[in-house]
């Protein structure tokens, strides 16, 4: 039965809008549209519910994060850029209190050195990064182990 | 007569809506509500009319800050973690020209190094930190005397 | 005929809706009406459109950048103070593939350190700061020749 | 009863005595005299007895922070230039486990790099910067609320 | 038929013998043994050959690097505290030419800050931490799909 | 009347003498030769005297500046590699008292970290950089409008 | 004879009167006094004289330091906080020429970062610490051994 | 009753092998053969059973940490070198959970910056330095008052 | 007539007691009494009184800079050690608004790093170091153009 | 005679087993046997006897500079990534006192920023690279003229 | 007889021929020439011969030091802006092996943070700033002594 | 025929002019002049032709680069004080595209800190040094090997 269901809330941080038409030889070249199908149809196969959201908007990725409280059971999240310096975004996850994976398509230790810092890391459950559309498929899977 | 009171405006930053919910530990068991219905009776007591905002986003509290203008005579921000890098909400509180307290419910010295940098508190007039919501108070005692 | 003129987009970062009130020592006594006035009057003689924007928010910028795939030929930022922190605004300007021309109406040089550095610089074509608004005409002078 | 009130300390460090002819654009024009009456004043006004001392004096002051233990229930201590290095002093103030407030009369954030690190703060309660002499009455204000 | 089946070598590093034994509280109380029968497993559900290994020495492990090549298709190796300084294990990982994921079991952002930084992880494909021995048998399902 | 002309001293440092056979990627196939006969008629266009130098040597840029004084009403300086050590010729330019505008042909924040820093930045007008040989032109163009 | 007996001077630093009292997880529950009866009778049942002071000023150390020479044959100093600042003190230990071994209850390095450097270890002829009030003992002998 | 007797086991890290013959100025001429008697001779005098062991290998220090696990009741190890960067031993001292004293012959602090780091003396219970060969000595004495 | 002469303070900080049996190498073999009897001499030849202190105490520092304001017309200071970390002594040298001279016998820029720093130098008028003794009467001759 | 002739010990560090295999751009396309063969040959024609070694184990390596003493007169040493945090490495050097020379076969300062330091060149007596194979026989020409 | 009269060479360093008409807060209206002549005056009154020169260049001033040796007993030099970083300077003073007092006549220290560091002060024998053309004159004084 | 030889340029950077007199521990006492001879008569040996400049002035080094294109083969640079901070040489070493070799006598790695940077070195093919006079002969047969 669906109740039963645990849900998970997959976010993508800014400019992933973009993906499949942006520095295609980093992040390949699926679109946004294509990678999220691909997302939820894992999360099904592995019994899960999916929800998934992309803003560029600092403020409204907190909002979201605030939102999953009493909804999902665990949250995925890439924050692209924001990762680096979003110190709001760090605390909202940590305010949740949801169990919460953090995901890289691309592996962010071999780009530039203000990519190898995350300010997210510490309050998230898990890290996983460089195996492209792969990563999100990666965090559900550990995401369902934890739950 | 109400035309003459001096008017505050106190701003809450980024995930301050969860309080009461969030890290009790640290930030005590009041709901935003509460702790506004206490700001606002305080500043009647001062005679002071108080309007009062949260916002998680960066952008919201800046146009806040700008129709701060020739409507209100002082501010009391917890800007929160964008209180540690916003450089935006800096300006925007050293270019409306109204005296503006800093405040924190924390003593952000004795948590993590990231949040003992302030940049906003450069153009505060004053700072007040660690008291719980008896920050907020203490600030608009200090607002009035400077008003 | 239009259809073949190039096409600019011009972008106001945080707190520049308040030029000519807020610090005119800096910053000088035009509001920012007047000089998108000039701006425009700017592109025209030199034979471009060109469209202007200001917001307080980051989001709300990279949406914009994103916005000006397929519709603009070239774009001028003056990213405020989000110059000094925001990845996520380097990596729209990086994404959109845009030539992109960084303005700074003061001599961010000659003023705080932590205004020295700017993260967007090294994904725009071109700098220009120190010359009050005439720094918008002169990316509009320079940013043409590049198209 | 006069058993029964609480008892505060206040400590002013190095240099406060010239309070009145030192810097006064920082500062003010109150003698140090001056402001001790008004602090005593404000205390008793808050049914608080109130101690005051002022010393150049590293190891004096932490001579009279070990003999607040079991005669005062609460400090409130201006460090002065001890605050940016005396751990001493902030070993002082952990050890007697008594409520700290750290007061500073001008906002330390707006003045020289040196001065926006107090290696005290982490132990204190609370911290109060930036309201002049009035620093020290939200202090004891904020003090009453935590005992 | 078995030629034809990919070969993964696992790697576990300096005081991962002690797992089970060693601060459970962080790694979980299963024994290297029980891990490395599980990862087995589950390299032989997804059609892989697995080998395993541990070793304190920088040295020997360089040389199980070595000897990978043209014996193996892919490596998951958890250096263990040589992550942080070893560019010894590094410059292994890229001489040998074959897709290597780090795993660590704990998230190593949330602990000591020397354990932030990784040496290794710019030259792997990918990298993954946080889901104690499931970090494992993640980084098997994700190299899977790089082979 | 020529003597009523503004006069503009433009200079060239080190290795600016190669010029179109130097790193072309980086800074374009002309000679110095051609560029300083397009900056000459480009200042001819805007009405101003010009007068252009190039030198490798410190001290003798030091002195060309000095001999600016009662001469020349504005300079233009590719400073080169002394742009981010220089401070005699930082001093210089401040010494001088006549508005100086810092050019660059490459986007120097594109490059080597050492290139983000100018030691000359502070006390120029203003700062273009990025636009090839045209960087000369809208220095002098900005330089123009100050005078 | 008593003339001939080799005298050891034992300094305690700031903080050090409250021992027994401040934070016994880290400084055990003993008293100075009782500490002092200890070292006493130690020093004593190695055929060494001993006198012990303590104090809360860095003036008086180093007057007590200053006053060793010709009375003492060797130190044994916990500097405690002064440890990490007191270059003043550092000097004096230069100065007296008298070998000095400095001595901390706690294990200095598994507490504060700003605890792990001593300015005055490079000046002493040796270093103990994490032993409680057995460090002191220690000292002693090893001091003795250096006579 | 030998089985009642504490056993401590000695390593002596990198380079220790060359002592006696190596920089005497700094380590003294004894050969580490004489050291190591004399060692075990202190431990018997204190009632203590005692092994030694000298290896260049970190891997092999590593191996030996663990194999005390059960055997020995508390360690002093000299990690020379590898006391300013092997977290790897750190780990181990850290994992096998047992009192470990960490000791050097020369004063550290009084040499290169570099040498002025451990990383293993946070998870050691206790640290000397200073006293040459008798710094073994009182590790000792101190490590049986610990048992 | 006397009350018309010009009158000087000469401080000298901590250890220098000592000077004439502390680092004869660095210090010379005079010793205070010396100095002091050539600094009053030389004060006197340039016809001005002058008094002299020595103290090892921060605090006692202070209370003597105070102590100079409406008897004293310059001040001639060794802070020695304190030189490099007392903010405390810098505000009393701010605040007195007397001109001060800082003095160093040994040239501190040869010395360890640690020394090439002075917290004081900022609010000085000028600075002497490396001559010895002659330091002082340099700082007195120096004192005395500026009075 | 054989017995006169200087011998000369050639050590290479880690992955240089790999040689002709790994990144050969760098490196180039000859195999370590090959170079190893043009060592001897170009010892053998300056009428050197020459050893040659390679290890992946820092201990190893260790090892085999201690057996240098007594057998060897100079040493060759290309300690590959141990060159940048082998301090263990650094210390045998220091203490066999043999003179040393230190190659690369790369430029070093042209790769990443961490290779452009060397813990082992302070004790080395001269250091050369970016020669490729020649990097040896230059070292071995200058060894010559050493000994 | 003029054979046995010390000879002083006095250096200006950059920008200094521009003295009395730049800055002239900082450095007074004196020009150079005047200053000179003050300088040859205050000499001669010593009994010392003295010449001076001033150059805008490094290479100049490094000419001048070598060609002090034999000729000059001691130099004089405010290298101005080259003391920040002209490590050749440093290097020629080193190797003449003259004594050698560096000026300057503003106080650096209170001044940008970038003049707080001199590379050359560390090979003078001493350092005088702050006393404004009276710079010169104390370090003639003060050479005089030490020679 | 000469035509065919190549062409080597030797550069002496500032204050090599005094070898042989200056610092003699660390250079040797051989001048100039004789070293000079020695490289051409190296360089014969070899069959190649050789030049040899020294000079003081930044600029005229790089004048020298400049002119060797066409007319040299390779250079041998050792730069001296100047590669530590010209990024001016630095720069002329990559424009004119011949290989380079940086040549230091002493060891620069055993000497101050600030001698460990080179800003040449990451343009150069190859850097070698710690050989007194004959760095110079080794990177002579580098160059030719490189030819």
């Amino acid at each position: 039965m669906n109740m039963l269901r645990h849900k998970v809330l997959v976010l993508h941080g800014p400019n992933l809008d973009l993906l499949g038409e942006r520095e295609t030889g980093i992040y390949g070249r699926d679109s946004l549209e294509n990678i999220n199908a691909g997302i939820i149809r894992c999360a099904q196969d592995l019994g899960l519910d999916c929800e998934v959201h992309q803003s560029n908007s600092e403020g409204a990725i907190i909002d979201l994060l605030h939102s999953a409280r009493g909804r999902f059971d665990g949250v995925v999240i890439n924050a692209a850029a924001y990762t680096h310096y979003s110190i709001a975004i760090r605390d909202a996850i940590a305010a949740i209190r949801i169990p919460c994976i953090e995901v890289h398509m691309s592996n962010v230790y071999a780009r530039e050195e203000f990519r190898h810092t995350s300010v997210i890391a510490p309050v998230c459950a898990g890290s996983i990064s460089g195996f492209g559309k792969n990563s999100y498929m990666l965090a559900i899977y550990g995401l369902k182990d934890l739950l």
